[in-house]
């Protein structure tokens, strides 16, 4: 199996991105890795390797660029030459943890959508306190969607969490404004109808209040809506911890106290560190396309490979293209 | 000044609510209460005092009733009661720990919305890092908006800050997935533009990551992501403190050091409880209505009735109301 990583995406590459290959192909000896950017820059982190080639280019999309644009004009850039590898055919997967809007026009133009797809759907793993994470979608690869959308993330949703994690029934849930059917807004609406007929383990509407406690496995919602939890998400425990440094810091007590603590707050963190269940999925493309956290090191990067080789080695893709037929087939279209 | 409380509303009604408004009547000179509710119930905590009334009934709307229904069919509920108050011109603003829904209903449907006004909406203040709060609109009053809905949250939250919070010129920032202009659904779009050339302190779009950092003081989006926002805010701080919790309790050695740090951690603890701020109020309706936390204890109680006050006292309905006749004289409606 052949994986291209964009070397050049996120705050720590080249270096934590070669690292993490280095580390990748070390434990997983059925892949090869195509690393794909500045080949001096590179070298200046990789001991040789007979599983991991370099394709050089200079070129590279920035975290500011205007995703679609960059795509189209950049077509030299590290992480567009990666994704040309997998609609070549030569790799089977592609990585990049560069700017998220390009990453998904990439995978989008170069890569393209799978037949019946409407729409193609970002899917991180959140944490929750049991330690066993959800997969939420769509966190932003569309900003409006339609019910119809919903129920084509939570076949793609179930299918990688039966593949990849797998649990083998995966729970479905709706997030919604309340629990009770009638909820919502006119999206959520016609989608639980349509949900609540798939072939699914429905769970209904699940709050957002409760999604870190492990209400579902898999959760739909809009992409503008799933963004919003995420960065929320982000956002609160990033202040909590702020906030937690602060009053630590506040007495001498309370300083001598804290070092006692620093592993467990350590921990903590860890447990927050969504990075750790590895990096977000593009659901929906005809190979599997990774986001990795954009601030990712060589062990993030490495939870990400591994991510990315198992859903390849796991055919998500394949599955879905045939769930998504049945689907359609099934109702007449 | 007179207030009318939902003495039944709430999980600690009404020894919570009774002891709130005695603490509050003793704070304010100015202001009366009526209590409404069972009275035997409310005699049990209620010491004499001149500046309480009550009005006797043993009706309630649960936290379980179907909201719209409720209001219209149990009209001599503690909650429908006290909003007639309002109606009736006997109380100036009216205030409920109970149902959210219903007593969204019944200032629809009893108060009354402001003419001019399309959709109320449902505003609690959400706690900063630096501790001044920011007010988020529409939480929930209604789950689908328009562009034009979001300017009139946005005026209606601007006169609450200047009137009730002194803040001579609030920052109103637009919540979007994105900071750059261009960014969202078609409703973040549209509503960009009418902000933009709005009479208003407009930062822009702002991303719910930076929510708690505290980037405006009044926070405008659709009732369903609001809600959504607020209800990721409270999990995520509830899932945090209870893994902190797990980890300070795992060895003998991180209990000693918690118990030293018990006074910071509850200090963290009261930094984000938003009860702090008062509570929820409803915009848009013909007298102020307030919605205190359902878990609110004498002290959030209070605090609540403290905003319903200066609601009442700096005429905000009254500046709404001017506001909106002026806007819509300025675009020839």
């Amino acid at each position: 199996m052949k994986i291209a990583i964009d070397a050049m995406g996120g705050d720590h590459a080249p270096k934590e991105i070669v690292l993490g290959a280095l580390k990748a192909v070390e434990a997983f000896p059925d892949i090869e890795i195509t690393l794909v950017g500045d080949e001096n820059k590179i070298k200046e982190t990789l001991t040789s390797h007979d599983r991991i080639s370099i394709i050089h280019t200079t070129d590279v999309i920035l975290g500011t660029d205007e995703p679609v644009r960059a795509v189209r004009r950049k077509k030299n850039a590290s992480m567009v030459l990666a994704a040309q590898q997998v609609a070549d055919g030569t790799a089977d997967a592609c990585l990049s943890a560069g700017n998220t809007g390009a990453l998904m026009a990439a995978g989008l133009f170069v890569v393209g959508r799978i037949e019946g797809i409407d729409r193609p759907a970002l899917a991180p793993t959140l944490p929750t306190l049991g330690g066993e994470g959800f997969l939420l979608l769509d966190v932003g690869a569309n900003a409006d969607a339609k019910p119809e959308h919903l129920l084509q993330y939570a076949i793609m949703g179930s299918i990688y969490c039966q593949k990849v994690r797998g649990i083998s029934n995966p729970r479905v849930g709706l997030l919604n404004i309340g629990t009770e059917e009638k909820k919502g807004n006119d999206l959520t609406k016609h989608a639980f109808d349509l949900l609540k007929s798939a072939n699914l383990h429905f769970v209904g509407n699940v709050e957002a209040r409760d999604l870190l406690n492990g209400v579902a496995d898999v959760v739909v919602t809009d992409g503008f809506t799933g963004n919003m939890v995420l960065k929320t998400v982000e956002g609160t425990a990033l202040s909590m911890f702020k906030m937690l440094k602060t009053t630590l810091m506040s007495s001498f007590k309370s300083k001598l106290a804290a070092a006692i603590l620093k592993p467990n707050l350590m921990q903590l963190k860890n447990t927050l560190d969504y990075s750790e269940y590895g990096g977000a999925a593009l659901f929906g493309l005809k190979a599997p396309v990774i986001k990795a956290h954009g601030s990712s090191n060589a062990r993030a990067l490495y939870s990400a490979v591994r991510q990315t080789r198992e859903m390849a080695a796991n055919n998500v893709v394949g599955q879905i293209k045939q769930t998504i037929e049945e689907t359609k087939q099934k109702h007449g279209e």
